[in-house]
């Protein structure tokens, strides 16, 4: 038992990389990236790819089936998992897009958002334990002490030591005001933590032998709710080379990602150092959390990407009846993927992956531009547009890549329910997605009552510019002009619906609240619709075959999936209707 | 760790058994049922829900965990299945709507479908095992000789002996034409099977000592296809007692339902007796397939109904962040079910459990009526709407079923993720249901293409006019009349959308396979708009407190959820667009 196959793909990846994002110019542009091309990245991505599908994928089934396991404090993960990551460091993976002067590649983070499409494809909960580090690297770069930098930063940046966010407590879950870990200074400028939490992924593993953990907590004279959140780091293993008075008291047994460990993690006077001001750890924790929630992004793109290509796979295999048109008339019956209700979910699932991955890998580009970009226009519209993006990234990719990974097992019938196939583990393992770093429902709130109603029209409009400047070389191609109509409708649309809830929340406060998912669907949409119409576009003209079903799986998007952006927005304007709170059972 | 409670809705059954369908009243017209009343029935229901809560609920997470153990042929169910099988034979269950002719008490299906949502409820894979006697019982009664009628279905009818469709091989799932199984006629009248099938609900276990297999194969003189299928009793343990040569060589290893015992079965020159005509074994099956679509269906609705008690109990309990409109300003938060999203998900899974529960008690007073109403137009009316009913029930209850259980686990948030809470295994026990049984794309085949078109205007007229019905009485009614107009768009819409697909049929031949997940999507929408619609009048002018919470459930699901139908009928219209095979991957 090994689980599904997994190929990268890598045609794909360079086709939204060199192509759509036309990345490599970019690069050139941009100091710090300046010797980087299109060839070595996609070396680069080569290598990747053999790592995910030969080392990576072959673990996945049987860590699921094994899980972690817990004695009296300690946590094995499944076998392999170690070497596997000892691999990985080897290789200098977690330095990919780190900086030199803490032993970083310096690569764009472009390339690490590809490189961990593929891990999470592969195998979604090895990449948990890696998956976060990048993001406390982040944190402690912008907001840790010297000493604290100069102490772990080469460490996480190389992988020898793994990090946590420690946040979840078991009252406190989306309502971080609520934390009650405990931080109470010393003398000597450190402080001792105590406290319990819960849900922590990677609390406590045999990976490395060091863990530094980011704790959210509060000291003595903390203001309640978030405002009075410090943020403090705290290693398993102190300086001197002593065990902290960290403990993992257990591990949940969990749905999927059952080679994850997701730890209760008890703090006993711990002693740790404050990282950033006191009681400004949520704004420390926020930079860690923006790039956890771009991960996280990229787990639901992993998952449907291997769905996709598995159940495509499969579709061609498996011969039942007739199809209308008949694709096989010398076999007993047609390949699945002959009939018609088969074609509609193949090429769902096909437009969604690629869809997804030119807004995935956008956001990465936006991020190395808001840091290195020397035009400083091209900075701010980067940063403008990233928190407005973060939260869409979240959702959207962890919702389709659940529902991605069900259709993959409807598309497998009865062989798909059945554990050997491998299929049922990613719809198990993809569910979390939607719920960890912000439920999809937080994100939701995020993206329509804090970005785009507070800016005025500003993150409206930095959106609108992006479909814009793609529609003014789009609409004038009479082959690309009747989906670029489409994407226009959808823009115009959209511009309305938000303008209309700006001045309808006047009258009833509670409206954005209500039509937060609505919204951030139909913002999904949208961007997909730009993603799709840019890709055809690249892909216009091109002769190869490989253009030609390029334009088929854009073309299906824009007509097939496109539309529900209309009745998306249809409900952002008629939900005005009262809702009150369902009475207790 | 006993899994989710749950209590049966006993009032909702009353509600609709009682007030929506008027099933007594119906019951007092027909001389099988003239002697059962509301009181009689509603005990019948409450003892059923204790055994359910009380019995089956404390076993679910346990046959979860524990699952079942084959060894060398034999299989043994979870923990405490087996007594609770006797105890559901003592308490006469299986008898329930079954002949007095066979030993059965004669009840009206209604209540069977109203039991059995509580067992699949309760715990879906335990109910498994009787819930597929009942088809096997239909088709025995309907097609079995009248020696083989005096063998089997006493035993069948008490729940002595336990009954299973062998109809998948390891090539032939949704396609029965491919089977290959082979049954030779004997001298005594015999037939000797042979073959191997697989996916066997129940195909061996310990909760009865004979097990009467129904197994689809071919007579030696058999035209190839579906045409050439036979329907074969073989019993497990032969007439003179001895073992006859079935044998069950493993069972799957499934996301979920693992207290079912999912058996591959090889039948090796086992004896077995014809049931009804040589190569009309398919329209033999089709009398038990129809019921096990409606028992499939009630899966969907059961795990519906335990996900939004689940759901709403837990959103109540838990505290996290300020709602805009506080609801507990004296607690550090508010509680989650005064947030608008979860307001939302949670109205969603009432109106949904609620709006569903009208539709399957439907389907079985229209089974109940076809067979023993004494009017003949009646009896006329019933069996014209049940092929129709029939796969909307399935395809759109277990969908629901499946998102309903994910959306209770999204309100519970990182617990639900946990075993432990139960709310997980109910997401992955519901997702076989939308495959089994024929999967749900069969099932929008075989309402678009095989009922509502070839029948002309026939089906679609019955569906109308009982929604037409409906509205003569409700539009003239002020407090009713918006939501009756909604109503009357949406069958407006269906209308004319499935006029418009059978001409459009004519220029392009595929379009109805198409769109048929459409069509299904919007004629289930169409039919709960009725069930809200219908439900809302019977509630309209009570005064009591539990009628106000079921307008206000009607309510949201005729503003929030039926608009839903424009789009879905807006896509069976603009799905002209061509939709090529996805080429190899």
């Amino acid at each position: 038992m090994s689980g599904l196959p997994y190929r990268a793909p890598l045609r794909d990846m360079r086709f939204v990389i060199e192509e759509v994002l036309d990345a490599p110019a970019a690069w050139r542009e941009t100091p710090v990236f300046a010797e980087l091309d299109a060839g070595t990245a996609a070396q680069v991505l080569e290598q990747a790819a053999a790592f995910a599908s030969e080392v990576l994928a072959p673990l996945n089934a049987g860590g699921d089936l094994q899980g972690c396991r817990w004695d009296d404090g300690r946590v094995t993960t499944p076998s392999g998992f170690r070497e596997a990551y000892r691999t990985f460091v080897d290789g200098g993976w977690p330095a990919l897009a780190c900086d030199p002067a803490w032993g970083g590649q310096g690569l764009p983070q472009l390339l690490n958002v590809a490189l961990y499409e593929m891990l999470h494809a592969a195998n979604h909960a090895w990449a948990m334990y890696p998956g976060l580090a990048h993001g406390a690297y982040e944190c402690l770069k912008t907001h840790g002490s010297a000493e604290l930098q100069q102490r772990y930063l080469r460490h996480v940046v190389s992988g020898e030591w793994l990090a946590t966010m420690c946040l979840t407590e078991a009252h406190a879950g989306s309502d971080l005001g609520l934390l009650r870990t405990k931080a109470v200074p010393r003398p000597d400028g450190s402080v001792q933590v105590s406290g319990s939490k819960i849900f922590i992924s990677g609390g406590e593993h045999d990976l490395t032998d060091n863990i530094v953990h980011l704790v959210l907590c509060r000291l003595p004279d903390a203001p309640p709710g978030t405002r009075g959140l410090s943020l403090v780091l705290v290693p398993k293993v102190l300086p001197d080379g002593t065990p902290n008075r960290v403990r993992c008291d257990g591990i949940e047994k969990k749905m999927g990602i059952k080679g994850s460990a997701t730890c209760m993690m008890r703090f006993e006077g711990a002693t740790g150092w404050l990282v950033g001001e006191p009681h400004r750890g949520l704004a420390a924790m926020f930079v860690m959390m923006n790039a956890a929630r771009l991960q996280v992004g990229l787990q639901g793109l992993g998952h449907l990407e291997i769905a996709t290509q598995n159940a495509l796979r499969y579709a061609h295999e498996r011969h039942q009846m007739r199809a209308p048109q008949r694709s096989a008339p010398d076999a007993e019956a047609d390949p699945i993927a002959a009939h018609p209700a088969m074609r509609r979910t193949l090429w769902t699932l096909a437009a969604w992956t690629e869809g997804l991955r030119v807004l995935g890998y956008w956001a990465a580009q936006l991020l190395d531009e808001s840091e290195h970009h020397p035009d400083p226009v091209r900075r701010e519209r980067a940063a403008r547009l990233l928190p407005v993006l973060t939260p869409v990234v979240k959702a959207l990719f962890t919702r389709l890549g659940f529902e991605g990974s069900s259709l993959a097992l409807q598309v497998w019938g009865g062989h798909g329910y059945v554990h050997e196939t491998g299929i049922e583990q990613h719809v198990r393992d993809a569910r979390i997605a939607m719920i960890y770093e912000g439920t999809n429902e937080i994100q939701a709130i995020d993206l329509v009552v804090r970005k785009l109603l507070p800016d005025g029209a500003g993150a409206v409009q930095a959106v609108a510019g992006i479909v814009e400047e793609e529609l003014a070389v789009s609409l004038p191609q009479p082959a690309l002009a009747t989906h670029a109509r489409a994407v226009r409708q959808a823009l115009d649309g959209w511009c309305d619906a938000t303008r209309r809830l700006a001045d309808d929340a006047g009258s009833d406060a509670e409206l954005p609240w209500r039509v937060a998912e609505d919204l951030l669907q139909a913002t999904g949409l949208l961007l997909l619709g730009w993603a799709w119409l840019r890709s055809a576009r690249v892909a216009h003209g091109r002769q190869e075959a490989w253009y030609e079903r390029k334009r088929r799986c854009t073309g299906f998007g824009l007509d097939w999936l496109l539309p529900d952006i209309h009745p998306a927005l249809a409900r952002v304007q008629t939900r005005g209707v009262a809702l009150p709170p369902l009475p207790q059972p």
